[in-house]
């Protein structure tokens, strides 16, 4: 893209001095309406060494009302604990909010390329890197982010030129790292890097724009007319539903609720011997994944009252504390809610050698979400893949993931209802929602059949525990987790 | 995608068995329901020789009714006239009509990948090739085509054991050819060529599917799987529209219709002195064009009456008929209509070295069909970026793109309909129609403002004829023509 670049044809000085001044002013009006049409934009500035990147985000930010904006800086090196999370995550959190400009001084391509030049990533963890990359821009734009894309491009003697001058100065030589001498020197094996980097990820939904930013008006000129079409382009998308994507994950074959036999069960006896034995066997695998630093994301789901709380808790007993996290998942708070929807679960994804188990999840989206309205069709039609993909980030990333459907009856649920609403210290557990919940029973059990053919991956799967015995369903957890961390060994 | 595709668990024989008679009953339902929502299907089989590719599209049509679909195999060469075209044309005139099913014996990917092999592309070439396809891949599914990719893939040792297996017997001998013996022998250099190809086409929009080909039934039943669902998918996506896309491409500042001045003409003596000059000149280019083999497009549009057919025979007059050709663009056919509205240019354009001339263009969809309603906003609007891909195609190949606005002032064309009316002999020039776009003349005016806006590209750009003097007009249009011509040598 680089190479065969068609550079436009730079106008005038006093013409470009001319139409800064008029994509300044219309860019002073969006900050109101991207708040108004809770549009989040992502505005990410990349390119070379002194090619003006921080100038021109003063230049483009100065028209902006504070109010409605961001900077970020990331092309500091990933922290210790940030080195224990996906690639993705230091990224991901950092997506601003609905209705807000966010401007990012570097963004992933920065890590990726530096990364590829200095010989910390081989060409598969590279290709690993572009897909988790392609699939979260994608993502994104889908979920309504406008994502613009900056490449600075400058010439490797107008960079010498720059950097010379800088150097010659001793209140600027400062700026001058060794990364960038460094840049200049190699230009021709970083100008291959980059772009590749930039075919690589040139997507129809987030595209590069190429900036010649061989002068620093005629650059942000650029800069600003492309983000004022970007938005006026986004601006029209918005009331757009979003095409379906087909399903490329290998599937695997999930029985309809309706097949499961309940009537599984085991004797007290059965239950506390096997209860002792696993449990021993959970606690010595916890160790060993500590050691080996594998992570563990544990997801459940369930009918209310199919007893979801025991059975994490017979998993959390066999845990050291320290090497695990229970996440109880209610409605996402007015911050989470103004993201994406799996901004907060990728906010809790455990560490490396730990163990994150989520006591209801992400498929929220494809279950209350969907049936109560609180999500387009679109956005939970959508949602089956965009869960795919994200457990996809994190079996790549090396975690076991496992997923549990806690299945119960309907007259079951109806009698530990009735026993709750009837038994004072159990009265807490039981709410008006769960009995409206109950009159949608069939409605939910559509939605989760629906939910266990489209996710159940081979990396990923669901697992049904037959609950109306507890204790059966509780064995049966306590021996899935075991048998899938020990195949991760 | 090759090296770490996970395979789909497989069934056991009876499973899969029983899944494909149901796949098959699903699919043979569909023949008449995609025929109903008028839904393009294109299924296209890439893969290993031998690896079942023939077998699995006769075993899929089986069961679909022979009105529903048609087959296409792509695999010959392509012919002398293919060969003065750019590459995408022989596969462009192949896709199926809305409401049908069209099958490829494999289609781009096979004469990408063994012109790589074999040398005939380097990386440049690639690269634009895929570019190409990703491009097109996009707009056929954004034009609600549904694109289904399937990649066989077997392993060398079982390639090796078919090849061998056909070549043990006289009656199957002839099926081997040269080039399976040559992709089993070198399998790791041809794996990582697909491999790459794979990758980068994998596209959201049109992805692989990786069939596991190693036995037959199995194969076949991966197919009618993720076929059924990518049907299903599709016809829950036509109702959508699809976002527009953000322009990337180096546009030329244009003015507005109401900034130019038509006060500009010519004396009679002016005219006919430069009209002599200036065609004698374009005689001569026409040749050296000839010889060259440089293809030539150029787009008339303008105002009922503004004297596209006087202009455009003063280009003509001066060319040998031999070398070019006029295209008059009126509603589209029937068949058509059925198409992708570039369909018919495509078919349309001329061979190198050659010159065609379109009376109207592809630009109706953001003029009369945008203003008559004959597509939806979201058709129109996606447009711009469509027609700037379209003719980024053309210059890619090498052909020079002159795009012509006839320009003329409402009181002129009323001065001119006001005569054709009274005059016997242009009467047939004059239709009731003609006086209702006249009505639309504001709606117009801004049509075709957005439209010089947003397609005025470096590489194709409008230019604007003053033809309130037809004499001023004509000399203008064949100075351009001369001139960019000359540019292209």
């Amino acid at each position: 893209m680089l190479n065969d670049y068609v550079r436009p044809e730079q106008p005038s000085k006093e013409d470009v001095r001319e139409r800064v001044r008029a994509e300044q002013s219309k860019l002073s009006t969006y900050g109101m309406k991207i708040k108004e049409a809770k549009l989040p934009v992502m505005v990410i500035f990349e390119g070379w060494g002194s090619s003006g990147k921080g100038s021109a985000i003063a230049n483009v930010i100065k028209n902006i009302d504070p109010r409605f904006f961001q900077v970020a800086t990331m092309d500091k090196p990933a922290t210790p604990d940030e080195l224990r999370k996906p690639f993705l995550y230091r990224y991901f959190i950092e997506i601003p909010e609905a209705g807000k400009f966010k401007f990012y001084d570097s963004f992933w391509m920065n890590e990726v390329t530096r990364d590829r030049i200095e010989g910390r990533l081989n060409d598969e963890d590279y290709e690993k890197r572009i897909r988790s990359i392609n699939v979260t821009e994608r993502q994104l734009t889908d979920n309504g982010y406008l994502v613009m894309k900056f490449f600075f491009h400058i010439s490797r003697k107008e960079q010498k030129k720059r950097l010379q001058g800088l150097l010659a100065d001793k209140n600027t030589r400062w700026r001058v790292s060794d990364a960038d001498l460094q840049e200049n020197k190699h230009y021709d094996k970083y100008l291959s890097v980059y772009d590749k980097y930039l075919k690589d990820t040139d997507r129809s939904q987030a595209p590069w724009y190429i900036i010649d930013a061989s002068n620093r008006k005629w650059a942000e000129l650029q800069v600003l007319s492309y983000l004022n079409l970007g938005i006026e382009t986004a601006m029209k998308n918005q009331s757009l539903a979003v095409p379906i994507l087909q399903n490329t994950f290998p599937l695997k074959h999930m029985p309809l609720l309706s097949e499961v036999a309940l009537d599984k069960s085991l004797t007290d006896e059965e239950y506390k011997e096997r209860l002792d034995e696993l449990q021993a066997e959970l606690h010595d695998l916890h160790n060993k994944l500590y050691r080996k630093k594998i992570p563990v994301v544990i997801a459940y789901e369930g009918w209310d009252a199919a007893g979801k709380g025991g059975n994490i808790k017979r998993i959390t007993g066999a845990l050291d504390p320290r090497g695990y996290t229970v996440h109880p998942i209610a409605s996402p708070e007015p911050h989470e809610k103004a993201r994406h929807y799996l901004w907060r679960f990728w906010n809790r994804l455990p560490k490396t050698g730990h163990i994150a188990i989520f006591d209801r999840t992400w498929y929220g989206r494809v279950m209350v979400e969907r049936l109560e309205g609180f999500c387009s069709e679109n956005d939970w039609q959508r949602a089956y893949n965009e869960m795919n993909e994200f457990e996809k980030e994190l079996a790549d990333w090396g975690a076991v993931v496992i997923k549990f459907w806690v299945q119960i009856d309907n007259q079951t649920q109806l009698d530990r209802f009735t026993d709750r609403q009837n038994t004072p210290e159990k009265q807490w557990k039981i709410t008006d929602e769960d009995w409206r919940n109950r009159d949608k029973w069939d409605l939910y059990e559509d939605a989760v059949n629906e939910m266990l053919q489209k996710t159940s991956t081979t990396y990923a799967p669901w697992y049904i525990l037959e609950s109306v015995d507890k204790k059966y369903a509780r064995i049966k957890a306590l021996e899935i987790v075991i048998d899938s961390i020990k195949k991760a060994f």
